[in-house]
């Protein structure tokens, strides 16, 4: 299908002029070019597929080089890209270098906040609208925020609501609901949107049983009941009642494909004074049959083909196991011989492929919705009653439990075991999921245990290990296949390294799976003529500090390795133990993640840049020897 | 009055066995002994007083040595103390050593979490009772969580009510609505209390308006439409249209001071299948007429005398003028001179002493209730918007708001100013409440200024600073007098520390308000022959390195003080510093909050626990005079 009309959209304003034959043809040119994209690299798509028309019909309606606009989560952007302005370089997108899979003020004024965390657009707008008409109330800018369904229940959705509707704000929020999350949607919110979704569209129903309220009397001595009475009727009609009830005016559902009426009520709803919440039925998947029928599979899929029958073709092959199939495979495995192992998790069912649990083990499966932090609280609860909870959740989204790691489990002391998918540079989604915090967040929580699996063999016997000590434990993995260092596995045992050598020039300490990348670099200096040891490091919290100190004062120097942040991270508790025990540091080095942000791109090639592969290692390693003898410590 | 009963309950046994008479004598003599409390010292008072009947109507109807309670927050836990056995030791309540003033479990079996950040008691409960489900049914154990609607916005509440509604759990929630939060509450959920408020008590209007649902006519092809009506309307009914539409059985309101309705509402609820909400409606402060008058002031008042018909003869004076003070003056000259300041709180109007910018400034102050993760998204959005928000929160609190600060505020690198109030140990809140890990959580995030004012005559330099800054900023302060430190101040800037004095045998590297204590220490230690610079460091992140290196090479030693954890803290980012640039750290002494929860008592006696004193750094220098000689590097 030939692109006629995306090439000379160079923003919005030229989709205010399109007529609406010409908007339903672009409409179809935005899903041809997600479906291109899709052919060459793993990319969000049945989402994106869904917002289509409703994208274009707010550009239409607003003007959002004034008024405000933020999809949550962002997604959902990616019609919202290709209408302003950046359809060349759409093909560039989840590349290091090309355009990032999520909103990015970097990249277009039309993209007000890089939003990866579900949730926090409604308080975003809602500050943005404040903001705007303290400072500019002259202007009359709208504020409008889109979020899911899979979205809604975050904590601080309601939050947000709750404040909008103490202020009587003028927001617009459109509930993109697809009847799904990433994965299927949970919760009472979710039956609650399910009823609204088997209602007739507003008019219709509006127009039934309108006569209803005739019947009821009026003119008694209840007539102030009675108001109340109808506009509790109309809520209810609406379908809407919750969100009336939090001080929200309601209006839908209204068809998220039908562009025509997308129009219409965004036109209607643009004035209105107040909070208003539209309600929109989208489809995930929305113009292609196989996303469509298979949401979740297609959210993210691997790039695949079609026919011209826009069936899929060719899928591309799985590629091998990765931590988070091992961590699976190994949680599965111990629920099947201990009944207390019960598993929580915030929507990533799929994303940490927890699928055959929830199937083989429903009574001992908790998926939540994305809602961290009541997850961790509700562990916290669990474990305190005797079971074993884990959390199995991606490093960066844990962070939204911050709070409750610190008060329901670490300070209570509760054997709650956290699996931290995705720890480390994640990859292509960038910034807002790379999982580069949590050795800093976990470690610096009393009683917490805080480990690092070095190769897939590590797993188990940690995971094991968690399972049965008494205070809160944390495993972190990245979002990569699983390795196997060859060599004889040492048991696990509390705060202890696992040497795999030793060796006189110096030592690489090396933290989770840089261990494989330790290694080569241990090899690649052998050939180099540098006799470098290479250490497992296992558990960040407590360090093996009998191994720390033989290192620093047996070996040449001590590299320290991590996939996270330096600030506060490894090489920082490794600083801390040694300067504690009055053992020198200048020979120590730490690599890790420094103080910026990391863009997206291939993880290999986002380590390598920043020295944390085999070539890099080789360079510091390199470096310690030189500078040695200049050190006059 | 003399305590006749009290002395005899041993454990909620008694309560039980108490008659209807003798149990309105027990709440009277719980009400004098909160009265004798509060004339020897601080303590929550007036939210202890609202739930004296629900207390005791609770462990009558429950058998809480199997069933499940949790009070949040936890500082309406004085009556729960006294009926568990606790009386005795009551007066010790917040004294090192003594009671807790929250739950603790290591107190009594009958605290199950030391909760003092409010909401997540839901999710606690939650977890409880599906672990008890699953380990235990036989028991049929009841789980109960009572929450203040001051409580209730927090995101965390509607995450679990989302979940408990999804699974259908047995669970009770009993909203203690008092129509307070600490402050005034506000949103729209506080309007919606209100409505419920005025409306007559469930018996009543049920009665009143049932003809109504008579006269809507049935039998119609619109059956089913009617069958949910009916429903509707019921909830309408109830007042608890929200909560019914969340998924939970509302049920209420209920008069929380009428002790036998209160034991028949919870003998009704108590076997109902499915999550429910029991609505009861208290009064802060109830039984003590000055309480009632003003509960803001008699949330935590200052000991006070009453005189024989419970007037308040004597509030001790204020104490001098705290940081809290000098930030929020500050605060409000800044507001006067520049109209794109804009403050936030979460509930913390009184805390903060944000009253009178908020009754000068209303249009520019936002009190977005007990949710601080929206009230940081919310200032992102208001900091993008070209307005210069302030967060001014506790530090202990600002850790809700942890994935806000990082997504919505670092990575967008957006100017927001933090204020982090009782940053440091808080005194007699205890662990809850001591803001001891700020430091670390703040620095680890790029883009973002981290400061910790020396003294008093620092917090306006910072503030203006902050004000003018492009990037993210905090401040930290403890809950402590304003103090000022005798020299001449030095301008503020970025990235500079200030030096009180230079000395040959070593430097005091002293964050934030330890200022005064290591001038004092270095007064001493030169009493001792010792001479000791003094550099208030003022910045954390980034860390003036040039006068870190001056103080490593020119001088015998280096102590590093900090009112927070160790791990990841200040002493690391300076441990991390010299490490990165060469410099030897065997001569850095890192004081500090060790890797353990600290108890609750006075804030000076827990920090002279930790060598946090004069006394303590004196020591540390002495030993690390003596020690110099030892170390082989």
């Amino acid at each position: 299908m030939p692109f006629d009309i995306l090439p000379r959209i160079t923003s919005p304003e030229d989709v205010k002029r399109l007529s609406a034959d010409e908007s339903r043809e672009l409409a179809d040119e935005i899903r041809e070019a997600l479906c291109n994209l899709v052919s060459l690299r793993a990319a969000h798509f049945a989402s994106n597929l869904g917002v289509v028309e409703l994208c274009i019909a707010l550009h239409q309606v607003f003007d959002f080089s004034k008024d405000r606009l933020i999809w949550d989560t962002g997604h959902q952007i990616y019609p919202h890209k290709l209408v302003t302005g950046r359809f060349e370089e759409f093909h560039t997108i989840r590349q290091q270098g090309g355009l990032m899979g999520y909103p990015n003020p970097a990249e277009s004024d039309y993209d007000l906040f890089v939003t990866g965390h579900a949730g926090s657009s409604l308080s975003t707008v809602l500050g943005l609208q404040s903001a705007d008409a303290l400072l500019r109330p002259e202007e009359n800018r709208k504020a409008v925020a889109v979020i899911g369904d899979g979205a809604l229940p975050s904590g601080i959705v309601f939050e947000a609501m709750n404040n909008a509707a103490g202020q009587n704000s003028d927001m617009l929020v459109i509930l993109n609901d697809n009847g799904m999350g990433i994965c299927p949607r949970v919760g009472g919110l979710a039956s609650y949107l399910d009823k609204a979704r088997v209602a007739p569209f507003y008019n219709g129903l509006k127009r039934d049983v309108s006569w209803i309220l005739n019947k009821v009397p009026g003119g008694h001595s209840v007539e102030t009941v009675l108001a109340s009475f109808k506009d509790a009727v109309k809520g209810f009609l609406h379908g809407g009642m919750l969100f009336e009830e939090m001080g929200f005016r309601y209006i839908g559902p209204v068809d998220g494909h039908d562009l025509d009426s997308l129009r219409r009520y965004l036109d209607m709803v643009k004035d209105v004074k107040g909070p208003v919440l539209l309600h929109v039925f989208t489809e995930k998947g929305h113009g292609f049959e196989p996303a469509c029928e298979d949401p979740v599979k297609f959210h993210t899929p691997p790039p695949f083909q079609r026919d011209g029958e826009n069936r899929v073709v060719k899928v591309q092959s799985a590629s091998k196991p990765a931590y988070t199939n091992v961590v699976s495979d190994t949680i599965h495995d111990r629920m099947a011989t201990d009944d207390k192992v019960v598993v929580l998790t915030a929507a990533m069912c799929a994303g940490n492929k927890l699928d055959r649990i929830r199937d083989d083990y429903p009574e001992r499966f908790f998926d939540v919705g994305i809602c961290e932090s009541h997850a961790v609280a509700f562990a916290g609860g669990m474990a305190k009653a005797g079971a074993k909870p884990i959390v199995d959740v991606y490093s960066t989204f844990l962070q939204r439990s911050f709070d409750q790691i610190f008060q329901e489990v670490s300070l209570q002391n509760l054997p709650v075991v956290f699996t931290m998918d995705r720890a480390g540079l994640c990859g292509p989604d960038g910034p807002t999921h790379h999982g580069v915090f949590d050795i800093s967040y976990t470690r610096m929580f009393p009683n917490m245990v805080v480990m690092a699996p070095g190769d897939a063999a590590d797993v188990e016997p940690m995971l094991d290990f968690a399972l049965q000590h008494d205070t809160p434990t944390s495993l972190r993995y990245p979002k990569a296949n699983a390795e196997v260092v060859e060599r004889v596995v040492a048991p696990l045992e509390l705060g202890r390294a696992e040497i795999l050598r030793w060796g006189a020039d110096g030592t690489i300490l090396s933290c989770g799976t840089m261990l494989a990348t330790a290694v080569q670099a241990a090899d690649r200096l052998q050939e180099e003529g540098l006799d470098v040891g290479v250490v497992n490091a296992r558990f960040v919290k407590p360090l093996d500090f009998e191994v720390l100190a033989k290192a620093v004062n047996e070996t040449g120097f001590v590299i320290t390795l991590e996939e996270g942040v330096l600030s506060g991270g490894f090489g920082s508790a490794v600083l801390e133990a040694a300067n504690a025990a009055g053992l020198p540091t200048h020979a120590i080095h730490r690599v890790g993640i420094p103080d910026a942000y990391v863009e997206h791109g291939d993880r290999g090639d986002l380590l390598a840049d920043l020295g944390l592969d085999a070539d890099g290692i080789v360079r510091t390693a390199m470096d310690a020897v030189g500078s040695r003898s200049f050190v006059g410590e």
